[in-house]
């Protein structure tokens, strides 16, 4: 037996106890004629103390031959502690070693295993094992493995059914790209990797399974950008014989077990509801984050008269108020403006208006605004003195999209962005299209199979743009968690969407046959919802970055460094699967 | 609201309440001025009364134009009964109809929806959706889901923590083919999806995680036998600090947990045990079924020497003892031979001796033996009057594996493997290496990275093919359930193996350099088996196909014929991917 316990579980009550430790040599400290060895693994730290003429000379001398991360075996008797430390679990004992067993040696790691490390990214990825001793990683894979455990045990309690959907699927040319993977049997053919499991869960809700959920991995080869992985989880759900309200109580509830369960927060009351118009209007996004307020202010009719070319010739110009920012100085304000300048925001500039504690202002465009000018200005944004105004102009859809950067970057600056506090929303009414200007059709906003709201079916002919959806998301501190939507279980109705995104009738047969069949076989009325889980566990994590809470994340090339994939197939591999590469450039 | 209740859970005590039900119409009997409507949904059937004269004339007129499988919602008083029906969980009740709305209206399904359907195995594939409606499916999936949460229910109990490991990784050419999925980003680069989580299980041992599992699709590109899939799922478990001891003990604690929870099956005592080399003595397997005995008799020195060519040039002769199975007639004798020479099983002929009731012996030899040499057959087989004995002749190797077919033939002949009895057998102290006379090269038994016995290692550069490895497998009912070994941690011995595998030095180094590093950095002794999760499933449900347990299954080509994949690329997506298809003809 290579452990009678652990090394989180000694304590006082264990003092005079012959025990046997496992684990990892955290660091060794001489001190006179003592020296102490702190031993780490998985459930803490426990400390063992060996002293010269008190413990044997083999013990003194195995002691020596150490390093760090060296693996150890070490019996001996629990002791008090003589200077105990309260701020460990195992802190009022320690190990007086008895015998000492190499398990295994250790070369220096390539950077600390402490939770600051001086190692940079890019090694820790490489080494990715021994970035996941450090605690930091550790506890963010066990709140993982915690909030997918109690997901679980949630969904049964209220009767749903985990069913395994297949990962060898059929390619659709709708959505992102999908992963393909050739088949050797099947010469020239090509199953596809789920995006989701999207049919199926409809499937299955015509097979009567009536409340399924799974917790999947679902694939996308898309350009990655700075927080998307190739491969990702969902907790993805759905429920036949539901209606809107009966979908969102669920996961409402569902959300607020995690929370209790896996961050000890309880919420008040139900979720704040908004629609997704409304969303756009006061935050420019259909994810906002309401930890704060600062919602838009829609100063274009306001602004336009007063000789200001910029304002004049915008279609919409935004206003938000920055409470007691006034005190900004002319450098703090220069750099948010060079801020929202950037490309990846894209504003051309940033105006303000200071509200001075006497009450008058003082704004960057005084040439063309006057005091009684800038009262209004104050007024429509609700300004005090102290208060600082900042506007930004140009199209309606791009002005929202900046302004909403903007006031994430004010909420960030001003430190109204707390990741221990928790607000989230359900964004609903999404539009069931958007017209995609590329391709020049409509493409659907949440997927082809999601039902337009029944008061908006006289618009589908005539102004299908605007027929608002059964969609929802859930947002929760500025990050999309989930969205969903109730179903269409109707042939004609899905036929009818088919053809309003542009299929022919062939194509949407080859594709989606198996589902529009099954449509005739007594769908039931059905929606659901699905959930990134790895985005939803960073939020309970209180991080923005899902890639801290992926055990094996891939860097933004789509490459595993440590493993070094994706690399090349031998040439039998290839004959075998009757492919040949073509000889390209790596794309820029 | 689409339904107050479902159709499993109204009861005597609901007499007298309103209630609404959405689920779908299983058959509709008339009787006299009486309409039966048999609802069903997932939790049951549900008996709805329509009186001509009591309830409305329009319900009448919607019940008209039901017909099976249509959707609909009923709304009406819950009834006592007139015939109770003590069969039917809500046998004591019925709901009288007073409003009737169409949901969804149905074709005639291709095949009936009942437990003894008359669809075909090929058109209920093509109709899964509808298949999955039928008690006997939904029953399986529903055990599936119930093993799956009991699974993580119990390895949370005992610290096992769930990591998920990536799917797309890197090819090996080790072991059965790969599934590979060309990387876009990485032209001519292509991932791999993995046949197990081995090496990542392994790295989280070094990382520290001491109890790992993962519920996991895994996928193997191989020729498609009756019962194997190209995606299966596996439980997946590793743990540090441990001796096979504790891992047997671990394991063998789940699965006594599965079974009281899920089969309300208790097993008494220790699962038993038995090595490799006793099981194919004994069985001819290593997975034997030990709901009966049977053993092998091993006659090669009894019945040499009588001059029966046979026999004699035969490496060896076997012989079970069919007890009281004398009463055979040659014709079903006959058949008996006829099964052991098809060619899944390949035996050249069969010997059998009959036990007579008097004590003397009838032999498809007497030719060439006397009664006094067939009273020695009798003696090694322990056979009794009534007795029946079989034997088979040939190559060591060859006799065993074809004794085995013949011993669970008689088995099932016999009723001796109900499928409701299990039988656990630890299997133990497999050869390290297997020789591949193709390749002519030892191949690991499990895998690579499985440790040889200590007290074996003195062979392993003299005779490798003796050495015994520290691995396990868990058989029942003659199926292998799972299986692990105890790894190997240290560097050298795992670079000492791959060399024994024929792997030159750069070989080892680029498909398992990350691991052979992390062993450079203190690797725990650790140790872990997987479980076939579809076959212990389907065990536990006391079936032998896999197929049933799966949502979605694969046909034996590899193809799902519900979606109609795998299937051919467009054009646009292959230039993408920088191949080329080459014209090649489907293999035979």
């Amino acid at each position: 037996m290579y452990r009678t316990h652990n090394c989180g579980e000694l304590r006082a009550e264990n003092i005079g106890q012959k025990v046997t430790l496992s684990a990892w040599v955290q660091t060794i400290r001489d001190k006179g004629n003592i020296t102490w060895i702190d031993l780490r693994d998985r459930y803490g730290i426990t400390q063992v103390v060996a002293e010269h003429g008190v413990v044997s000379d083999a013990v003194i001398a195995d002691i020596k031959k150490l390093g760090r991360e060296f693996v150890v075996q070490i019996e001996g008797e629990i002791i008090e502690r003589h200077s105990k430390n309260p701020e460990m679990l195992t802190g009022d004992i320690e190990l007086k070693a008895e015998k000492i067993t190499l398990l295994n040696a250790s070369k220096t790691p390539p950077f600390t295993i402490e939770d600051e490390t001086d190692g940079g990214e890019e090694i820790r990825a490489k080494y990715r094992y021994l970035d996941l001793r450090r605690n930091p990683v550790k506890e963010k894979l066990q709140l993982r493995h915690k909030v997918s455990l109690e997901t679980r045990k949630y969904l049964d309690t209220v009767d749903f059914m985990e069913v395994e959907t297949p990962y060898l699927i059929k390619s659709t040319p709708e959505g992102a790209r999908d992963f393909v993977v050739p088949s050797r049997m099947n010469p020239g053919e090509f199953y596809a990797l789920p995006q989701s499991p999207q049919t199926f869960k409809q499937l299955l809700m015509v097979s009567g399974y009536d409340r399924y959920y799974q917790i999947v991995k679902c694939f996308r080869d898309e350009d990655l950008r700075a927080d998307r992985q190739p491969e990702f989880t969902q907790i993805d759900c759905e429920m036949a014989f539901v209606e809107q309200e009966d979908v969102l109580n669920t996961f409402e509830g569902l959300i607020k077990h995690l929370f209790e369960t896996c961050r000890d927060h309880k919420f008040e009351g139900n979720f704040p509801r908004m629609t997704y118009a409304e969303a756009l209007e006061k935050y420019g996004s259909d994810k906002p984050d309401i930890r704060f307020g600062m919602e838009f202010c829609n100063m274009t009719d306001i602004v336009k008269g007063q000789g200001f070319g910029i304002f004049d010739e915008a279609e919409t110009v935004l206003a938000i108020n920055a409470e007691q920012c006034a005190v900004y100085t002319r450098k703090q304000i220069d750099k948010v403006t060079d801020w929202v300048k950037r490309p990846q925001v894209g504003a051309k500039g940033m105006i303000y208006m200071r509200v001075n504690e006497d009450g008058t202002f003082k704004s960057s465009v005084d040439k063309f605004y006057d005091q009684t000018q800038l009262a209004k200005w104050a007024e429509a944004t609700n300004a005090k003195p102290g208060d600082l105004i900042l506007l930004l102009s140009g199209d309606d859809l791009k002005v929202r999209s900046q302004m909403n950067d903007l006031r994430l970057h004010m909420g960030d600056e001003l430190g109204l962005r707390n990741p221990n506090v928790f607000a989230p929303l359900w964004v609903l009414d999404f539009p069931l299209l958007e017209w995609d200007e590329d391709t020049a059709r409509y493409h659907a906003m949440h997927h082809p199979f999601t039902s337009p709201k029944p008061e908006d079916m006289h618009l589908i002919d005539t102004e299908p743009g605007k027929v608002r959806a059964n969609a929802y998301d859930l947002a929760m501190n500025g990050v999309e968690l989930g969205g969903g939507s109730i179903r269409i279980h109707n042939k004609e109705l899905q036929a009818r969407m088919f053809e309003l995104l542009g299929f022919s009738d062939e194509e949407a047969k080859a594709q989606f046959g198996f589902l529009m069949n099954a449509f005739e076989y007594g769908a039931p009325p059905h929606g659901g919802l699905a959930f990134g889980f790895d985005r939803l566990v960073a939020t309970m994590g209180g991080s923005d970055s899902i890639r801290d809470y992926i055990a094996f994340p891939k860097n933004n090339s789509g490459r595993d460094v440590m493993i070094d994939s994706p690399a090349p197939l031998a040439a039998d591999q290839l004959n075998e699967l009757s492919l040949d590469v073509k000889k390209t450039e790596k794309p820029a």
